[in-house]
């Protein structure tokens, strides 16, 4: 039997509640990872997460969400498969691991969370629009510069 | 924009080193599941996770593998994505969760945890070879009788 | 600097709605645990895990509960260390893997999921009256029976 | 029965490698929580976790360690509870949800991680040497400041 082909798995981290430009910018990241034939990872809720994974099923894209409780009901309606942990907070471990490069845009204390585990993962990180100013985070400030940076892992 | 069609999630679990008759069977239960336009959630190691991914794979479906530790490379090669949890034994509550049916291979003492989890979760839960006589799991014997218990649920 | 003398952790599990006989053997074999010198390990709410920390107490020991949420004020009144993980179900794994011995008091698929767990592993699990009869569980019927087959892990 | 008086519960992280001078803080600090009647909450293994937990002890003070694996003979030797937890960095989320108060000594990426989620639970955060100056993180010195800062949580 032959084996599948695994896809490049991209998480998209960033807040819940974010301003409109960065929504933009989420659909188009999202847009992005689907071109490349990548699968998005995503926590599955709204804000940052439902613009990048709206981006990317635009762009006939696989979107995955991994949500913090039990009901998949609460998944946005762009999320192909939802991964149901009911584990709080420690679901954002999970998003961190599950992506082979993370991208955070702007977010909070939860993305925070996202960004250390992943470099404590040693996971590429792409941090957007001057946020996160941590040691180990790649940083850019719109669609061309990640297309760019994103070069050395396509 | 469109929202996405989420599909029906299944989880396959059982034994990591089945017998070869059962091995057949979980191919088999794997083609039903991408048959029927079902998504794959699975352990993604190997044994009974790795048949029914095979089996879905040649009909073309989609595979989630739920992994206890960070590194993808444990997964099947038949798993499609790859969800890196780092949890453990823990992991297997995902697996439970994110099934909105759970079917049950034999297995020995991971499945009967995600047994309990499902039931726990009030998740329909499919027995397969007398195995995990629990109040409230439906025993089938072969591929005809699943398909026959999976009326309602379609 | 003196190293700690870390005690026995013994994890008392069973339903959160038992019947008032199994209560009072709760209490006497939570008692007993203290009375050993032993720690006990819980889920931290009611029913028998309550009836066993309330035993515990009595007795002058110390009670862990591992809680499901992140609200300390969900555990019961005699716990004197509450674990807060927010993990939901996935918790149950803690209170399984803590305990060096794991006592199992009639319950629902919850307390299936830990024993599933101990088993997993390889921790000695003993099952009380007649309840869990998995390949692996040590069957006893009262306290008695419960010091006996203590006597190999004193 | 009457109910146990449930002591506060001080969470303490920070770098499994610190260097000399950070160790004898924590030795301090730990001591400091033990006098104060608190619970030494840590992760559970070396560094600042050890020294904390060396000094809870040389007060008499308790001491609960939340391991990432399932081996108790990782835990340092000054810690009286050892929780598996099986969950790797999942269980940084558990150790910062389970302090009243969290107290962040200089550390890298689990670290951070665990600042985040504390203060994503809305926990007070006292950050010891200008380390974690996140928005929220109350910073201070050396333990006389420790000390001031407390006095509101006592």
């Amino acid at each position: 039997m032959k084996a599948t082909d695994r896809r490049r798995q991209i998480a998209v981290i960033g807040s819940s509640e974010p301003d409109p430009e960065l929504m933009k910018l989420a659909v188009e990241i999202g847009g992005y990872i689907a071109e490349i034939g990548a699968v998005l990872i995503c926590g599955g809720l709204g804000g940052i997460m439902e613009a990048a994974a709206s981006g990317a099923k635009e762009q006939g894209g696989l979107t995955i969400g991994i949500l913090p409780d039990y009901n998949k009901e609460t998944a946005n309606p762009f999320i192909d498969v939802a991964i149901s942990t009911g584990l709080g907070h420690a679901r954002n471990v999970i998003v961190a691991a599950s992506g082979d490069i993370v991208i955070a845009l702007p977010g909070s204390h939860g993305t925070r969370s996202e960004i250390s585990i992943a470099l404590k993962l040693h996971k590429p990180v792409i941090g957007v629009k001057a946020w996160a100013d941590i040691q180990g985070v790649r940083q850019i400030d719109n669609l061309e510069e990640l297309r760019k940076v994103m070069v050395p892992y396509l």
